[in-house]
């Protein structure tokens, strides 16, 4: 490890701009009651020292820290692998950039380590967190309240019952998912099967609601689980195909799981969209231009969310309440 | 943002075991002196009342948090881009798992935010950093230390003398780079270039060293500077072709820039490896087998240092001195 020269007191500080430790004191912890030209000899005594304020000190009186925690509750190889995770950083980041405050994304194994994301929560390191890809049975969100930090969620948590204690940003996730059977519907396919994500999440829950609302209960044959990752779609595909070979349409919940039905359906000798229609959500850049037909989906804007629960938690988006943002139809050739 | 209830107290844990309030800190601070009973007593109240120790509070005594950052001195785009960034945190935080500590990653928007990250190591959040893909004129070093927290950087830093006091984890990319480039001279080529890597970097620079080695100064024009992406090889590799159009070999500083390369001679009609050669550096699966041909290369194990980066650092790797990895030719079909 690096062995450091002894950090720079603030009674160094005080010495070389010629003020009392007070002065200093206050100067650092942008207090007033200081005149400008003192002011300006502690900056200058600071900057040549290369003085740093202890700011675990400082933040038990101020109970700032200029930063945020992000926390996404998935283990941290699939947060490498998962381009929607990505992009969703990349809106955080502008944001709490531009309000410098610095992103402290918690990356874990999995959900036994939520305990201790929970302790550095609660240890006084942050002045919010943003939590996203929230599982049902997830032990993260009390964990987070005892930590008594404030938070926004990206995606609606199950718990929520409307009520304006749970900030969150979110999709119209059942809406999108009706627009994307009623597609397929008006294309006059009449077999129109749906791979859903992972049901302990809701926005999984919510586009399973939006196909029934079109398709009904009819054929629970054509609805098969997957997991919201390319392997899951691959998997669900083979499955429906066995069940039900003469399916003519396929409502996936994410675009990765449908670039891995449409890998399948290639496989099987499957014409898409002319045998099989296949429609992703989310929009996904590249995978939705790169698939083999380009694929239509339900376009949400990932990075956009992302920005919103960062301004959410700054306050710089007005009141803090709850935001779901409209999806939109994206034609390509698969659907 | 979610209201919270208050957190509870130390008092309330105090009143609910029925001991004295300096008997539940000596408990939750770990200390010993407290009979087993009062222990059992004390820790099922704290478990009951979900009581989280203000951590902050205590870190300014013991100066542990259990946490420790990692900072990619590159854009938070370029580290989620490029899978060596992934892989390396792979290995960090399966071995900061191992021990319970928290894995803090500091995304940035570029250099202009390394101040902040530098106050947010100052500050008492974590233990220790984790530094990796430092640039040359990067203030990020003197920041750190600055901030007075040990560290262990990857990648053998710029200014590094070789005396103990900086620790690193480095591969050998000298020794691989000859490797690479006696490997292309046995198979008979003469006209064998070089795409570098970010000269800033001195991982770039021990590898062009290692090209000198065997290939001595002759050739100034087979020699471009690229810049670690696929992107900056597909630019250095057109550049390579107008200067020298009976170029034979071509050693790209990383598989990323050799897969780019690799694109250009498709389009240009070359044949790889009958009228040109490529060799990689990294053996960046599953980039190397998913080229066209797969791509011959020099093998560094990047989950394994990022490994011992995080074991020289909690100490479990015996005394804290550097590391150099050995590499390892890998031999596919492009050379």
């Amino acid at each position: 490890m690096t062995e450091t020269a002894p950090r720079p007191t603030l009674e160094a500080v005080a010495e070389r701009a010629g003020v009392s430790r007070a002065t200093v004191s206050r100067v650092v912890n942008g207090g007033d009651g200081v005149r400008e030209p003192l002011v300006e000899r502690v900056r200058r005594a600071v900057e040549e020292l290369g003085y740093v304020p202890n700011q675990a000190a400082r933040s038990l009186v101020t109970r700032r820290h200029d930063a945020i925690a992000v926390v996404v509750a998935e283990p941290e190889t699939r947060v490498f692998a998962d381009p929607f995770f990505a992009l969703q950083l990349r809106g955080i980041s502008k944001e709490l950039t531009a309000h410098d405050n610095q992103l402290v994304l918690l990356l874990t194994e999995g959900r036994d380590d939520h305990a201790r994301v929970g302790r550095y929560l609660a240890g006084g390191h942050v002045d919010g967190a943003l939590v996203f890809s929230l599982h049902l049975d997830d032990p993260l969100p009390g964990l987070i309240q005892r930590a008594g930090v404030p938070t926004v969620f990206g995606g609606r948590p199950g718990w929520s019952d409307g009520s304006r204690d749970v900030v969150f940003v979110d999709s119209d996730n059942r809406g999108g998912a009706r627009d994307a059977v009623r597609h397929l519907v008006n294309l006059g396919r009449t077999r129109v099967a749906h791979i859903t994500g992972a049901l302990d999440q809701t926005s999984a829950v919510d586009r399973l609601e939006g196909f029934r609302d079109i398709m009904g209960d009819a054929g629970p044959q054509l609805v098969v689980e997957g997991d919201f990752t390319p392997g899951g779609g691959e998997r669900a595909m083979r499955e429906l195909l066995e069940r039900c070979p003469d399916v003519d349409a396929v409502f996936a919940a994410n675009d990765l799981m449908a670039s891995g039905a449409l890998r399948v359906l290639r496989e099987r000798g499957r014409r898409v969209p002319d045998d099989v229609a296949v429609i992703g959500f989310d929009d996904m850049l590249p995978v939705t231009e790169q698939t083999d037909p380009p694929l239509t989906t339900i376009r949400q804007d990932i990075e956009e969310m992302g920005r919103l629960m960062a301004r959410l938690l700054l306050g710089t988006a007005g009141a803090a309440s709850s935001v779901v943002l409209r999806t939109t139809l994206v034609r390509r050739a698969s659907a």
